[in-house]
């Protein structure tokens, strides 16, 4: 399993992923989900990534390397695309092409073809946006109404978005919200598991702000995860009791 | 689906339940969901369902009805049974009779015979004990280290049930938690629903403390709803900021 989050935020973009991969609860290991390309000034593009590890490193290794775009004839990349749009539709070409090569084979051996990213970034002159691909190759983008995405093991993380996240929070303010709800993640789903890479972008700066890998020991994160719990039992000990403890009327 | 919440603690009970179903986005409706059966002095047993509600009534009806004990050849029902043990092998034996007449059926139709209760209360001379009994009969019961058990659509509500609930949170403490964490599932799950069940039962009372129907014009509910969201919002902002916000060593 898989826990990433993606903010699309006025102020830019917080994308969190953690690193567990797991086939079968006594296979686990450790794999960066996060990918970033970088040209300062030019473009920052990134990527969280879940599902069948084969599929989504060959995604990975095909937007990288180029393919064809099928209107043009020219062979694009994640370095060449002129937008952000064009990186989601790139994204969706690799992984139908990963289908085409593996799909079939995938499923006469009963595996599902599985593997959805997080796309997000700005290419110059352009805005910053944040995608959710699915395995269909197909995608959907993330707008001030509904500006996070989730992938991977989702419900566990998202009641904290839904309630105090929105396209207003600042930046900083956002990093604090995707670790708290990827902590809430982490403690309810062991094939969730750390280090967690973050990255932070800050609109039209088109140079990655903050990238960040975050282990078991980094001092910040156990912090927030004991000064968060501790916040919640001072929270509902605040809230008045209910006016009808005590009131027993027999249905 | 359903969200049901049962709560053991050193001070009694807590049993919390939703009650919508739907068969089908566009099919939806009330039922109650929580059951509860009161002898003053004598016993409490409180049961909330989820699952296929045909079962689940099949079950209430054969609980109350009586079903043979195969070990003495006494009709037992859930107001004779001696123990909370013996109650939950009550309600197991009572799935059991229901799969063997309807369980052939509903899998000839694609249905899953799907049915899970959380059943709890007090016999008298004996112990508060809270079971969750499985669709195969089968049951495991709380215990001080993992003193709660939620049924149908758990994840969004448990995060705030890992945090901070324990067997030593007091009585009305843990009303109060069993209801925000069905407000985080009512938020996320369209299929689960107000209005709730509340049933408060305190030690060795043997007598019900508290029950209580939420419905959505509740102030109380409404208050506790808006007081958690800004006492969130007020608990993250006072978490200190990253420190390693604005660094970026390419990896």
């Amino acid at each position: 399993m898989t826990y990433c989050v993606g903010l699309l935020t006025r102020d830019g973009l917080v994308m969190l992923a953690d690193t567990r991969t797991n086939a079968g609860i006594d296979h686990i290991s450790c794999f960066r989900k996060l990918y970033a390309w970088e040209a300062p000034g030019e473009r920052v593009i990134a990527a969280a990534a879940a599902g069948n590890l084969a599929i989504t490193q060959a995604v990975i290794n095909l937007v990288e390397e180029g393919i064809e775009n099928p209107k043009t004839g020219d062979i694009e990349t994640v370095h060449s695309v002129q937008s952000m749009f064009g990186a989601a539709q790139l994204f969706g070409r690799a992984l139908r092409s990963v289908y085409d090569s593996d799909g079939k084979v995938m499923q006469s051996r009963d595996t599902e073809f599985s593997a959805t990213f997080l796309l997000g970034g700005q290419v110059a002159g352009r805005n910053v946006r944040l995608f959710h691909i699915y395995s269909a190759g197909n995608f959907i983008e993330a707008t001030p109404d509904t500006s996070f995405f989730q992938i991977g093991e989702h419900k566990y993380g998202k009641p904290i978005l839904d309630r105090v996240f929105s396209f207003n929070t600042p930046l900083v303010e956002s990093v604090k919200l995707a670790l708290i709800s990827m902590d809430s993640t982490l403690r309810s789903n062991l094939s969730v598991g750390m280090p967690c890479d973050l990255l932070v972008y800050r609109r039209d700066t088109m140079t990655i702000d903050t990238t960040h890998r975050i282990d078991e020991s980094d001092p910040y994160f156990l912090g927030l995860r004991d000064s968060w719990s501790d916040a919640l039992r001072a929270a509902y000990l605040a809230v008045p009791n209910p006016p009808w403890i005590g009131s027993h009327n027999p249905a």
